[in-house]
């Protein structure tokens, strides 16, 4: 439960690849246990049966399409909360054995949407070489080293693991891609805001009604919440009706953030609140438009509870 | 004040307008004091100063051009609140003194926009007359009374009063044009909701500013407010500013006014409260829209509370 | 008709009020003719007979009350479209004749609105003088010249035509209060445009539609369409139906404004052209938003013409 | 290109999954020739180089994963539109080599998020079997068929290519899910309108800018354009760059559609026209909503012609 800090984590494994990464850059998972998860579903199921106390995975990347699996996990079953996000770069390396030369390299195992994204390296650096798909990018690193294949595209912590030698870095054609992971725990009170929070929220609308989603974003906007994500998704169990994903500036205990909440749940078909917690990247604060931080509501209702009791005005 | 039924008005004079007799509509008017004023200020001033203890004065309409001076005077000076609305049908009537024949007819007495009203019908049955302009709708019964001109257009009342005979009734050349009175009084608190109510706000906002209003009326529609009128008067006072009156259906009391008006406050330069009251002619009720009930928005906010606690969502 | 200069003109009269100052501001009537007409009306209607070619009308001002008058007959009737407007000071002067001193005023003849207009200054400097209501600024002039009152609130030409010293002058409480004129002819093809323009229109919405007009707005806020007045009337005619008299900015020529009045065409269950022309006071010139340029427009419009030939893209 | 029908398809392999199930629906495919692509990258690039006419790759859906390389496909490199769009429902089986009894399966080939699809099918009927991810549903089949496992979740298509006798159909959790396809070509002049299309759009905004987004959509609501889909992606290439991807109804040949575009042109950083095509399941058409059909638009345009050219109005 947020508040608590968690000590038994679960990641989507196998081991070595992006999200175990992620999850070495939080501190109490440094401390506590480690457990690969052959899927997000299994991962997310781990932390709602109790068997974990918290799970990181993908949220939003280019990498390992899992991203759909996590929201519609997430919109579904027990509720569960995103209490911390993570992002880091994704700086895919061509790793091989000690003493491989690059030149010698035939065969590269690769995730296909690993090998998708270094096309270009590949076709200029090693144009003979034929690229083997794997499940992983931690399975990539493992053939390697196993000398299944010559060389593996690998996150910088798979060849760690597995003591390739890096015979090339930050190989991907576009150099500041990034993959975003979610902390997710069972519901407890969310973190103290911090200035600059995100909070993210799946929205159900009724498919087909004109300005369905202008009316979901007109409820945010006036409020002064902006958001940084949308995402729509059909619902599998109904025709007719469409889930969005939102990833909203602001915390839950704000009042904006509050507002534009219960201004959600009265127009929409279902809200499921999927958690608050604190932006990763601090550098770039974004302050509650003019009008919206807690003093102006405070200083609001107030007002009209003057007004209300027929007072001074 | 709202609450204590006012035995002392003042009405827009002179006697015999439609001024007196929309507030001879009022059941409490017929027992109290009625007080002719010259002009809308010195009637509002009656009330500010507390010699009266509400004032009629026309809030909009055709006829008395006064709607400007009203908007002004509430939004300037000591608050006041509109706690009633009268809405009466402009019936103008041709009054002569008894035994004139219409066609014996050579002037008739009446305000510029009287007359302006009922140009076609004279134009079509006395179109020799002169038309004389006099100050007010009074005036002219008076002065055909009086012998100084052989007819007067004037409000039913007026023709009583001065026990003209009425030779013509419902002259306007339109025949459902209305009057809608303002019964106004010192602030207290708001008379209970009927369930189809008028909320008058002044609102200020900068001048020039792309989309002010826009911002402005999407703060009411996203509470299912909806406007029956609106005017926008530049603010003499300062370049550069501009005041909106606006009547929106709601009453204070109600949740999904009370956060407009949280709303209008938090973004508007400013915005006074001129009053919720009952919607005259009571015919068209207009509930509340879908998920603006004070029922949608006690379970928004149990359920953000829930969520704020961290329950079991 | 625009383009071809007028030579005779009618105004609101009489002689010697706010509304000939106007007009005389204006070189093309200093050589042309100069008729006033009893009520706006009759000024509009000798436009529209062929008797004037141009007629000066309050369109927005807190002195006459004639505004509502002028909006409901430019809606109404043979379509006539405004060409130019004047804003003029509203600087009342209290006037006499020569040889009397302030102390000895004992009554002063003004219109109801004049006097409600200067109030504070009549209260602290003529505190014993009665005040007598007339039909017109120019009337009150008048009626001081002919020695009835001691003296009068006129307008600054009423008192130089009527030979009135003028004992002291900017006697409104409000010292920077304008009126708003307009100079009316029948429709033809509107001036050029001259980068600040304003185009006035009349929008017909269905009543108590929630949204409608919201909806109108948005209208003209995508399009970069800026609102410096507005103004609903109920329409006489028919119950269910609201009006809104527009000021925006911008002209009919420019693309913006072509494309946002097709789409309240499109919308609205009427909307009038009522003219584009100059905005009086050149200082505070308004660009069009980014985006929405004549130039942007035909940008977008030359690359959507590339997409359906299937071109390059 | 549209408009010429044609001949040499591509489609995201291998053979036997559900691209291919879905291309199989196209007529034209079956005369044609239909090559597998290892990856939605190389299907592109195949038609972008023009070795295959057409490209079908999946567009949204929850199997492959593949989506958002799809989508960043298409908005980089050389333009490419969809022509076409194929929606098949996900109805995974269980095959196994004929005699192959289900109480005798010890493992199951599966991709991982078709095995993580049919997880609770799995645990209620072979709760004993192990489960062993493979790169593809296609790949699943042929290890069964190839002895290495005992079973494979497969498409339809998969275990009838690899001659599998289907021990179980519709396995998966959620009944009704379904994947939906697009048929990609070079840029041509687009189908003609059939009443019930889609266009598909790439739209590029500035980051943090409160309501890009909102204004987005309102150029799309004020025109009456609805939104089908809606995804958020971050541009590699660009910190600070937002292109989010949307489908609408209605056709760039309609004028609410161009005119809707030419608005995005103007407001945003970018936008890239990624085809017009008819909607899949021809049983819902949305007609254009009032006010919003080719004829209203033309209708508009003569009265602001009518207007522009100063005659009757």
């Amino acid at each position: 439960m947020p508040g608590v800090p968690p000590t038994r984590f679960v990641f989507l494994g196998p081991e070595g690849t992006f999200a175990e990464q992620a999850l070495r850059t939080i501190p109490a998972a440094e401390h506590g246990s480690r457990t690969p998860a052959r899927s997000v579903p299994e991962a997310l199921d781990a932390v709602r049966a109790g068997d974990a106390d918290a799970a990181l995975v993908p949220l939003e990347n280019s990498i390992g399409g899992s991203v759909g699996v996590t929201l519609d996990e997430l919109a579904d079953g027990e509720p569960l909360v995103i209490t911390r996000e993570v992002v880091i770069p994704v700086q895919f390396v061509l790793g091989a054995r000690t003493g491989t030369p690059l030149a010698g390299i035939r065969s590269v195992a690769a995730h296909p949407q690993a090998s998708a994204q270094c096309r270009r390296w590949l076709r200029e650096n090693v144009p003979g070489a034929a690229v083997i798909d794997v499940l992983s990018n931690g399975a990539a690193a493992q053939a390697a080293a196993a000398g299944e294949h010559d060389a593996a595209i690998c996150a910088p912590i798979g060849a760690e693991r597995t003591r390739l030698t890096v015979l090339a870095k930050d190989i991907a054609d576009h150099a500041d891609a990034v993959t975003r992971f979610a902390l997710v725990s069972r519901p407890g009170p969310p973190l103290a805001p911090t200035g600059d929070d995100l909070t993210t929220l799946a929205v159900y609308i009724a498919h087909d009604r004109v300005g369905a989603l202008l009316a979901v974003l007109t409820e945010l906007a006036v409020r002064g919440v902006n958001l940084t994500r949308i995402e729509s998704r059909p619902t599998g169990e109904r025709l007719g009706r469409y889930v969005f994903f939102l990833d909203c500036s602001g915390h839950v205990a704000e009042a904006r953030m509050g507002e534009a909440l219960q201004g959600l749940r009265r127009v929409c078909a279902d809200v499921r609140f999927l958690g608050s917690y604190p932006r990763a990247g601090a550098d770039r604060p974004t302050p509650a438009p003019t009008g919206t931080a807690d003093a102006d509501f405070a200083d609001a209702a107030s007002w009209l509870a003057r007004i209300r009791a027929g007072e001074g005005l």
